[in-house]
């Protein structure tokens, strides 16, 4: 089967930031993404016990370049004041040119 | 520890086609799968606002050979008329024996 | 971007592992994680049939190091008598010096 190597972002924030990323996101050109309800805990800027609680997972397939900016964009914009964390893994695709 | 490389497919769909999904990866000798539910958006063969809504997440690992033959499937039977979209990625896994 | 490659460690079990697991993974020196609820079928240590029903998604983004200790964990304590799944990939984050 042929496949494209793309790059997936993963972006786990509180639930109150979903609509303000997804908006982000589509001004970075993304098409597509998918959302899931997640608990979490974690240590990424704030203390754990503000962090817990209802979170949202968005992940996209993106190329390369958009996955560059959008972290870019997370880590400048999210990363000081929220309890926002992102990475980044390389996937492959079916049908790569319908991704931004 | 000892790991084996093997392949996470995922594919994200229509909730409607889930029972179809697992039947079609059983087929191909699948044996093991996580399904979660998610909200997506997306350009897959379809326009974005016919396709929100519910949707799951299918995830199963397997061999490089099963995961192939799969997404060949999945692209072959659904990305015409379904909002259908499959990535794989390379894992490491305990006890690879234990998979398709 | 500047990330740091690091490993998300998945672990998928029955609901009523996850506090326990939950202590493993502080026990390991694990700061965050993400929970999502799934449901799943598979044949990791007991029949499909036991498998099926609640189960939940633990995912850890840490160090090689840790990785390999909490898969080691995992995989000692579990497998032989709970229907668990664990597997690893290599992450690219931003920040890297959060996790553990």
């Amino acid at each position: 089967m042929h496949t494209v190597p793309l790059r997936k972002v993963t972006i786990v924030a509180e639930g109150l930031l979903e609509d303000r990323l997804l908006r982000d996101l589509r001004e970075h050109g993304v098409r597509g993404f998918t959302i899931s309800e997640v608990r979490g805990e974690g240590s990424r800027g704030v203390r754990a016990s503000e962090w817990e609680g209802r979170n949202v997972r968005i992940e996209t397939i993106v190329s390369p370049e958009v996955a560059d900016a959008v972290l870019h964009h997370v880590a400048g914009h999210y990363f000081e004041h929220f309890a926002v964390i992102a990475w980044v893994e390389e996937v492959k695709v079916v049908r790569g040119d319908k991704y931004a």
